[in-house]
């Protein structure tokens, strides 16, 4: 029987990737942190899902649907320059014993996610952490503001 | 004639408060400023529009729609506890002068704005700019994803 919720309808249109991303995202949510998807830190980079915690506390995930997924991505080590936590997102099909150990692991589908293991934690210094911080609230209130009014042309 | 267009056909569904809101948003985007409207900043307050500068400004914009509506709000002072500088937005009908002149002033419709007298400037000290600023971020992510994704439950 075909699921014909608005849920598994919307799967179609989406990728494997940005599927892991919701249910991330859903998993975040339960935990207090406030998610952004494909969220561009700078220029020419763009991460899967960041994350902003009730204290303050910045996360980076990647979501990685497969082996040849993860291989193709070269830069992940950068992403702790906006993050003080980071962490692979795979589903439970993924070889997760491929990804570095010194990373944080969460296993996800496009329903939830379960954090398996935490990410270490490199502070962020304070002044960064305010700048990521402001362009986090400033990306987030222009991406709702195009939502909300299509003409203002954000 | 009828105007057709999707902007004059959902006016007819909000209030003239929020019209004069949505002109103040249009304005604040091209000072590259990003705005939240309807914010509250704690519980039991709400202000129009909430909006986060590029060098961090927080400004607040209280929208009046008529001397009735100025005259029913006794809160406007604590707004200065989340902003560094306070405005009304009003329409050209609204008597303007019975503001308090040590306030900013725009002049606004549904279709835009324009600052017709910058507000003084009392500048948060830096912790509770931090504070402000990241629940700005949080809130303005978890509004955006309860748009992307409605069965998260924000």
């Amino acid at each position: 029987m075909q699921d014909h919720s608005p849920l598994a309808r919307s799967t179609h249109l989406i990728q494997p990737g940005q599927l892991l991303a919701r249910g991330v995202c859903r998993h975040l949510a339960e935990l207090n942190f406030a998610a952004l998807e494909e969220y561009v830190p700078e220029r020419g980079r763009r991460v899967d899902v960041m994350a902003l915690g009730p204290r303050g506390e910045l996360w980076v995930i990647e979501c990685k649907s497969s082996r040849a997924d993860f291989m193709a991505d070269s830069k992940w080590q950068g992403y702790l320059d906006w993050a003080d936590r980071f962490f692979w997102a795979v589903d439970a099909d993924f070889p997760a014993d491929i990804l570095p150990e010194d990373t944080g692991l969460i296993l996800a589908d496009g329903y939830g996610a379960e954090i398996v293991r935490m990410a270490p934690e490199t502070r962020l210094p304070g002044a960064r952490r305010s700048a990521v911080t402001r362009k986090f609230a400033r990306d987030a209130a222009r991406r709702l503001l195009g939502w909300r009014d299509p003409q203002v042309g954000v």
